[in-house]
C-alpha cells in the first residue's frame, strides 16, 4: 500500500460505530466508504467490484454444470480425476498459479448389499435406482456408485426390525417410554432431524445391531411435491447415499489432524473410531414399504407416523418382522485430487483469503456439488478477466476446489491439516458454498464477518426482484417468516440480519473447526427444487435444469456474491472485522446455555414432582401402558462467571475497539507506517485464532475451536460454546464446569487481543 | 322436606368458601358434607347414592348395546320406532312415570346421488360401505341409510374440483392469497377442524355450486391406527354421513323456535334457512384418491397435505379435473319418537332435573349413540331398584331419551320448544352424555355447575385404576398434557378442575343456548376406539366390544357419574350452584374478547405494515405467485366497560352469596320455613335464566344464552360471550358495541339475582 492511501484511510475511515443502528432507508444501500477502507481505497475497490460482477454469466455457469455433471464423478472414479483437470486447466487459462494436491484416503464403496425380510413374509430390497425416459445421465449405471452409506461397518446380521423415527438420541427417550429396547434388534429410521451418522450410533449406543435408513415420502418424496420426473422431489425408487463418518472428527479416517499424504503415518482400519460399530444401509420407499409394513407390535405416537399408505407400527410384538442385512465393502485407498489455485497478494502476499467449494459427487452431483462449484469456476474466470485488466489484489487470492467432501470433507481437512502452520498464520477468511437454488440469500458464519458479509449483500442485486438487493430481500423474508412480534420487532430496528452459526456440512468445518479461521458459507434457496434427489442419481442436469435455478441467475448471483465478498477482502486496507457482532452474540448464547441449564433443571424437577403425585401410573393406559421415566437428581448449579467475565470483558474490548477507530477518523491526516498497518492486520488473525483451544473439545480433541462446533450428536447442527453447552445436554456436570473455564479464559485471551488492538489503532499515527 | 331437616341443614351446612382453595389431598375427596345439604341429609343422600352406584352392571350395559344396535335405527326406521317403545317398556317397568312424545319433522333421505370424475380420466365413485367379513351387522344393507348428508341442497352440477384443506373459513383466507376462487367450482374438503355443516355453507360463501367431504386416512384412517377390522380406524370404504343443518337454528328445518307437533304452523321447505344451497355429498378416501390423484394446478401448502399416497395439489390449472356431482333426495316427513320418564318429586315436584342422550343412528350406531343411551338405561334401572327399596327423590327427574339427535338434535329441540314455558320455570339442571368409550373423565357445562360436578367426580372410582377415582385421574391426565408450567401450576394450586364450556354436538344446546338451563355433558374417552368408524355402518356392536370400551366398565363408570349427578340434584336442600366459578370464568372470556380485539388489530396493524415495506412482493414466488393481503383499516377501539361492569358486579354478589351461605353456617341453628328455602331456590332457577336474552343473539335469534353458544362458523365449537366474540371475529364493530351492551345488561341482571338470593339467605331466618 503507498504511503498516500495509508494517510487517507485513517483519515476518511467510515466506520459505523458498534450499537448505532443506521437508519433502515440507510442500510439497504452498503456504506459510501467501505469498512476497512479510505474514501479513496473505496472508490476504487468499488469499480473493479462493479466491473467483477458484470462478468459472470449464466451460460458460462450452465455450461460449467454440464460438463461437471456429464458422468458420475465420486471419489477415486475416471470422471472425478477428469474434472479435476479440466478445472486446473481453466484456472491456469485465467492466469492463476494452480495446482492439483493429491491425498490418498480410505473410501470404501460396496461389495455385498443386502436388505431382506425374511418373517413373517419376505421380500427383498432391490437396493436400486432405474433410469428415467428423457434424463440422459440417470441410465449411467456402468459409472454410478451404488446406494450406501460410506463408512458403515462390514456385517451380516439378522434381526427383528425396530422403528425409531428419525433415530435421534429424543426418539430413543421415547421408546424408553414405551417400554421397547432395541437391544439385538435392527432399527430402521427415516432420513431426517439430523445427520444420518448420529442414526447407526445412537442404534449401537443402544444395543441395536443394525441400521436402515429409508427416505419417507413426508420427508422429500410425494407428500412434498410432485416426484422426479414430473416434479422435483424423490421418486419411490431414490435412494439417499452418503456418509456415516462418525463425528469423531472429519477427513480421512486414518490420519486424524494430519494430511493424508503419501508417506502419513496411518492408523489401521480397525483403530480408527470413526467407522460405524454396525452395519447400516439406505433404502428407498419402495424397499421400505413392504418392512414396514410387516411389522408388528404398537402404532408409533403420532408424529412418528411418515407419508408412506400403511399404519406405522414400532415393530416387536407378537409376530416380528425379522430383516437380514449384509453390508461389505471394498476397504481401498482412493486418490484426491484438490484443485488448489492462486492469485499471488500486491501488498500483502502473506495475508490469504481463500474460496472454496468441492467438486466430487454421489453421482452425477449437478447441485449438490456443481451448482455450486459453477459458481467457483465462475468466479475465478471473471477474476482472470480483472487481473488482465489490471486489478492486483493487495492479499493472496486461493481458489480451491475441493475433492472428496461427500464422504467427509477428506479434501479440505486433509489440505487444512497439510498446511495447518501456514494457514493459522497466513489465513484470514475462508468463504465457502455448496449446493445453491433459485430464491432468497442464505449466510452462516463467524460472527466476527456479520457486518462484512452484510454489507457485501447490499450490494447484489435479487435475480428475480430486480428493484431489491439480495439483502433486502432476505430481510424481507426473514420479516414475514419471523415467528412473532418481538423477532420482527428486532429485524426492524437493526441495520444488520444475523447470520447463522456454522455447524458442519460442508468444507469450511475444518477452517473454522480446526485452524480458526473466519470462515462463511454462502449459497441461495427456498424457492427452488426442494431435496427430493439428494444423492440420488436423479440429481442431475436434467433434473436441475427443470426444477432448480434452471436460468442460472441465481448461480450468477453466488458467484457475484462470493467473488465480490473474495475481492473486498483481499483489498482491504484494514481486515474489517466485527467485535461487537460477535461480543453480542457470544453474550447471547451465555444467555442460551444458563436459560438451557434452569430449564434442564425445571424438566426434571418436574419430572420427579410428577413421579410423585403419580401421574405417569395414571395415565398409563392399561392396554398401551407406558413406563415411567427415571426419577433423577436435579442439575447442579454451574458457575457461569467464568463465561460472563469473559463474555463483558470482550464486550468492553469491542466497544474499545469501534471507539478507536470512530476517534482515528476524527484526528484527521497523520503519519501511520505501513509496517504499523500491517501489525495491526496480524494482531486482527491473532484474534481470529483466538477462539482455539489446543486441547479441543472435552470428548473430540480435533475440534479446537471453543465457539463453534458441529454436535455430537446433530451432525450437521452446531453447538454454539459446545464444551458446555453439550456437556450440560448429556448431564457432565464437572465436565461442564471445566468448560465454562476454559471458555472463559479463551473469551478473555480474545478480549485481551482485541484491546491490543484497540491499542494500536489509537496509536498507530505514533508509530511511523 | 320435614321441618327437623330443614332446620338442620342451615345448621351444618359445610359450603367451601368460593377461592379458599383447600389442599389438594383433601380435595381428593368429595365434602364430608354435600354442599346444599346438611349433615344429616347429606349423610342419607350418601347412603343412597352409595347403593346407587353398586347397581348398575357391565353385563346389563351390554346388553343394552346389543340390543339397540342390533339393526339401523335411524330417523323413520322401524327399528327406530321398535328401540322407543322397547325402552318405554323398561321405564315404566323399573317405576317410571313413562310416555312416547312424538314429532314430525323434515327428514331428507337420498334419491339419487352421484360422484364422477370426467376428466382429465374418469372415475364413477362406489358411494358404497361393503360389509366386513366377521361383523354381522355390517351386512344389513337392507335397513342401512346410504351414505349422505342429510339437509344437502338437491342439485346436478358439474365443474372443476378445488381441494379447500378442512374447508373452513381461514381455509379460504389462504385459497385468496394463493390466488384461486372457488367460484364456479366443486369443492372438495376433508372431514375435520369444524363442523360438517359449515364446509358447504362457506364453500357457497364463495360462489362454489357443489361439496364434497371425504374422509382423509390423515384425520381417522390408517395414517392414526390400524383400520376395522384389524384395528377400530376408518377402512379405505368408511363414509361419515351426517347432517349439514345450517347453525341458524337446530331442530325441526320448518319449525324453528316451536314444537314440530301435529299441528304446528310449519315453513316451505324453501323457507327454511337451515337447509344448504348446494348439494353435498360425503365420500371414502377410497372414492376420494382417484379424484385427488387427478387434479392439477399448485401443489397444496405442506399442512394441506393429507395421509393419500399421492401429492395433494390445488385444482384447476391447465387441465383441471372435472367433477359431476347429484344429490337428490326424498324431502319426507317422519315421526320422531321421544321416550320421557319421571319420578315425581316428593318435596319439591315443580323442580325438574332432566337426563338425556339420544338413541337414533345413523346406522346401527353402538359408540353412538348407544354406549351413552346404554348407561342412561342402567341408570333407569338403578334408580328404580332404590324407589323399591324406598328412595323417594326431593325433586321430580326426568329420564329422556331422544330421538332424531343426528339429523340436528331433532327430538330434544323439539321437546324444550315444546315444553318451553314451563322448562323455563321448573327446570334445574340438564344433564347429557352421547358416545362413550375407554379412558379419562370428560366434563363440560355451565360453570354454576362445575364446582357441583367436580365433587360428584371425587365420587366415582376409575374402573382401570381402582386406587383412584376418575376425578383424581382427570387432574393427574390434565397434569400431563399442560402445555407449561403455567397451566401446571393453575391445576396444582386449585381444588377444581374447570370444565369446558359447551358448544354443540349433542342435546344439551336446547337446554342451554334455548332455554338457558344450566346443563353438562359427561363421557369418558381417550383410550379407546378413536373416531375411526364415526357415522359408518361399521359403527356396530362387533366394532365396539372389540375396540372401544370392551368390558362396558366406563359405561358403567358414566352411569355412576350421571346417576349421581342427577341424584345429588334431586335430593339437594339448596340447588348447588357456584356463581362464583361462573363469575370468575367468566371473567376470563371478557379479558379474552380484550385480547382477542388487540390481537386483531395488531395483525392488521402487521399486513398494513408488511404491504408498506413490500413484505409479501418480495417473498412471491415468481413461478407460484402468491397474492398480497388487503389493506384494512385497524378494528376500531371497543368499549369494554358495560362487560367489565356486569363482570365485576357478578364477581361482587358471588362473594357475597359465598359469605352468605359461610355466615348462615355460623349462626348455628335457627328456624326457617320451608317456604323460604323454596323461594330462594325459584330464586336461584331465576338467576339460572339470566344469561338468556329474548332477542337471541345478533343474527341468530332462536340462541338466547348471551354466555354461550355454538359458533356460526365453527358449529360444534363454543363462542362464548357470542354476541362480541363473533362480531369481533367477523369485523362487525358497531355489533360488538351493541353486544358489550346487551351482555352487560345480562350480567348485571344476573348479579341482582345472585345479590337478591344473597340477601334472602342472609334472612332466611327471620323469614319463618
Amino acid at each position: 500500500m503507498p504511503f498516500k492511501s495509508l494517510l487517507s484511510w485513517i483519515l476518511l475511515f467510515s466506520f459505523v460505530p458498534y450499537g448505532t443502528a443506521q437508519q433502515t432507508p440507510a442500510a439497504n444501500a452498503a456504506p459510501k466508504t467501505l469498512i476497512g477502507y479510505t474514501t479513496e481505497s473505496s472508490r476504487d475497490e468499488r469499480q473493479w467490484e462493479q466491473k467483477f460482477r458484470e462478468l459472470p454469466a449464466p451460460d458460462q455457469l450452465r455450461e460449467n454444470m454440464r460438463r461437471l455433471s456429464a458422468f458420475p464423478h465420486h471419489v477415486g472414479s475416471a470422471y472425478d480425476k477428469d474434472n479435476a483437470e479440466w478445472m486446473l486447466a481453466k484456472f491456469k487459462s485465467w492466469g492463476f498459479d494452480a495446482q492439483l494436491e493429491s491425498f490418498d484416503v480410505l473410501f470404501p464403496t460396496p461389495k455385498e448389499r443386502v436388505v431382506e425380510l425374511i418373517a413373517p413374509t419376505k421380500y427383498r430390497a432391490k437396493l436400486q435406482e432405474p433410469p428415467v425416459a428423457g434424463d440422459p445421465t440417470s441410465s449411467q449405471a456402468q459409472q454410478q456408485l451404488p446406494t450406501y452409506n460410506a463408512y458403515s461397518a462390514d456385517g451380516d446380521v439378522t434381526g427383528p426390525l425396530v422403528y425409531v423415527n428419525y433415530g435421534m438420541r429424543d426418539d430413543y427417550d421415547q421408546l424408553e417410554r414405551m417400554g421397547i429396547s432395541v437391544k439385538g434388534s435392527i432399527v430402521i429410521a427415516r432420513y431426517g432431524a439430523g445427520w444420518r451418522g448420529i442414526k447407526p450410533k445412537v442404534a449401537y449406543e443402544h444395543g441395536a445391531k443394525g441400521c436402515i435408513i429409508y427416505s419417507d415420502p413426508a420427508d422429500d418424496g410425494y407428500v412434498r411435491g410432485d416426484v422426479y420426473p414430473k416434479g422435483a422431489y424423490r421418486p419411490k425408487e431414490g435412494v439417499q447415499r452418503g456418509s456415516v463418518e462418525d463425528t469423531y472428527y472429519p477427513g480421512d479416517p486414518l490420519t486424524p489432524g494430519v494430511g493424508a499424504t503419501k508417506d502419513a503415518k496411518r492408523l489401521a482400519i480397525s483403530e480408527s473410531k470413526v467407522i460405524q460399530k454396525i452395519p447400516v444401509l439406505p433404502i428407498s420407499y419402495e424397499d421400505a414399504q413392504p418392512l414396514l409394513a410387516a411389522m408388528g407390535g404398537e402404532v408409533v405416537p403420532e408424529k412418528w407416523a411418515g407419508g408412506l399408505p400403511i399404519t406405522y407400527h414400532m415393530g416387536l410384538g407378537a409376530n416380528p418382522a425379522q430383516v437380514h442385512l449384509v453390508v461389505k465393502s471394498n476397504w481401498d485407498m482412493k486418490p484426491l485430487y484438490d484443485v488448489v489455485a492462486r492469485i499471488p497478494g500486491s501488498t500483502y502476499p502473506d495475508e490469504w483469503v481463500i474460496r472454496g467449494n468441492h467438486h466430487d459427487a454421489w453421482v452425477n452431483g449437478a447441485d449438490d456439488p456443481v451448482s455450486g462449484a459453477s459458481a467457483v469456476l465462475e468466479e475465478g474466470r471473471a477474476l482472470g478477466e480483472l487481473l488482465k485488466q489490471g486489478w492486483k489484489p493487495k492479499r493472496t487470492i486461493i481458489y480451491c476446489v475441493w475433492d472428496g467432501e461427500e464422504p467427509g470433507l477428506l479434501g479440505s481437512t486433509e489440505w487444512v491439516e497439510t498446511h495447518l502452520q501456514e494457514l493459522r498464520q497466513h489465513a484470514v477468511m475462508y468463504v465457502n458454498s455448496d449446493s445453491n437454488s433459485r430464491g432468497f440469500w442464505r449466510a452462516s458464519g463467524d460472527h466476527r464477518l456479520e457486518r462484512f458479509i452484510n454489507d457485501v449483500g447490499r450490494d447484489i442485486q435479487d435475480p428475480e426482484k430486480p428493484q431489491l438487493t439480495v439483502w433486502q430481500r432476505a430481510r424481507l423474508e426473514r420479516i414475514a417468516r419471523a415467528p412473532g412480534a418481538e423477532e420482527r420487532g428486532e429485524l426492524r430496528r437493526s441495520s444488520e440480519l444475523r447470520i447463522g452459526a456454522l455447524g458442519s456440512g460442508s468444507d469450511y468445518e475444518p477452517f473454522l473447526g480446526h485452524a480458526g479461521i473466519v470462515a462463511l458459507n454462502l449459497g441461495f434457496g427456498g424457492e427452488g427444487g426442494g431435496g427430493g434427489v439428494y444423492h440420488s442419481v436423479y440429481d442431475d442436469f436434467y433434473w436441475y435444469t427443470h426444477f432448480a435455478d434452471t436460468k442460472f441467475v441465481y448461480g450468477r448471483a453466488l458467484a457475484q456474491l462470493a467473488g465480490t465478498a473474495i475481492m473486498r477482502m483481499a483489498d482491504a486496507d484494514l481486515i474489517p472485522l466485527s467485535f461487537g457482532d460477535s461480543a453480542d452474540t457470544i453474550a447471547r448464547y451465555v444467555k442460551e446455555l444458563e436459560t438451557l441449564l434452569k430449564t434442564e433443571q425445571d424438566k426434571q424437577k418436574e419430572v420427579n414432582q410428577q413421579l410423585d403425585e403419580g401421574v405417569f401410573e395414571a395415565t398409563s393406559d392399561p392396554e398401551h401402558p407406558t413406563v415411567a421415566p427415571k426419577r433423577e437428581e436435579l442439575p447442579p448449579f454451574i458457575n457461569f462467571a467464568p463465561l460472563e467475565n469473559g463474555s463483558a470483558a470482550m464486550k468492553r474490548s469491542a466497544d474499545h475497539f469501534e471507539k478507536a477507530l470512530a476517534k482515528a477518523q476524527e484526528r484527521g491526516a497523520a503519519a501511520y507506517s505501513n509496517s504499523a498497518v500491517q501489525k495491526l492486520n496480524q494482531k486482527l488473525i491473532e484474534a481470529e485464532r483466538a477462539f482455539l483451544d489446543e486441547n479441543g473439545l472435552p470428548e473430540r480433541p480435533w475440534y479446537k475451536n471453543q465457539i463453534y462446533a458441529p454436535g455430537a450428536y446433530t451432525g450437521y447442527g452446531v453447538k454454539t460454546i459446545p464444551a458446555v453447552r453439550e456437556a450440560i445436554e448429556q448431564k457432565k456436570w464437572s465436565q461442564a464446569e471445566q468448560g465454562t473455564q476454559t471458555v472463559g479464559r479463551v473469551l478473555q485471551n480474545e478480549a485481551d487481543l482485541i484491546e491490543d488492538a484497540a491499542k494500536q489503532l489509537e496509536t498507530l499515527d505514533q508509530a511511523k
